[in-house]
């Protein structure tokens, strides 16, 4: 099974590509962000990050994908244009028919470092370290992704969710 | 100039389509919405809106589109899946190249009733008289995008916002 990871952000959404191997270890495939300018229009940079979802599924033709769920800091304003992204996220997965996991940040952790209060250092070390990868995985946005996509292939099946 | 109003929601979007007759005067053209079932998945809920959406431009051509912006009340988990519906709207109108206006529930109200605490009674009343409707327009998602079409059609620039 091959995974897609997606987290969602209006400025930066990063992805990450996993599966397992033949032997059932765990493969990198791919992880970057899409990168959105500050100065252009909302709807323009909600196009571009939907065009650029659907560049990668067209390419790398995941399985599922695994969404980062809305964590609603102190900040609502920039939960909002996160939620915006993520819709068009989730759309682009929709229209391929792929099913999505949903995770919430805790969930990450637990599902890649084994404890929801994890340092993000220690995720991302993992993420390193399950992928075989030479050095940390960069910038952090591309790093969630990938984690996002680990955590679909090692989670039970209690752990992914399909938010209704 | 004719104007696509939608008022975003998962379970409910309003859209309601007006534009300037040759005289100058308001023009009713469709109003209605989009709804989507419950025990459907989210990402399959956001399809469908995004689906009738692009079904709506398709239809009815408008020039512009007027998208409600998002007003946090104490329900932040239902501002979470109203922001993920209008990602997709906006994503839409882009697609087509439509400029998109935003317009905050307090800017509709002036713009169609005058004044920014008008109740929604009232600025529903002013939508079927300044569109010489039989009735007020139902249900009340449709009427609000009627409300938000109108709204542009009559706002000065200074009201029409472009969200960066």
């Amino acid at each position: 099974m091959k995974v897609l990871g997606i987290d969602p952000g209006v400025a930066i959404t990063g992805y990450g590509v996993a599966e397992h191997g033949a032997d059932g270890s765990l493969r990198w495939r791919a992880h970057g962000v899409i990168r959105t300018p500050a100065g252009d229009l909302l709807e323009r940079r909600l196009e571009r990050i939907y065009d650029g979802l659907c560049a990668l599924m067209e390419e790398h033709r995941p399985d599922e994908a695994a969404v980062e769920e809305l964590f609603f800091g102190k900040n609502v304003t920039t939960g909002i244009a996160v939620a915006q992204a993520r819709g068009v996220a989730l759309l682009a997965a929709a229209q391929r028919g792929l099913p999505v996991a949903h995770y919430k940040p805790s969930q990450v952790k637990i599902g890649v470092a084994g404890v929801g209060r994890a340092a993000k250092d220690q995720v991302r070390y993992m993420t390193k370290t399950l992928l075989g990868l030479p050095d940390l995985p960069k910038p952090d946005d591309a790093a969630d992704g990938l984690a996002l996509a680990i955590c679909r292939l090692l989670a039970p099946s209690s752990l992914a969710f399909s938010q209704s």
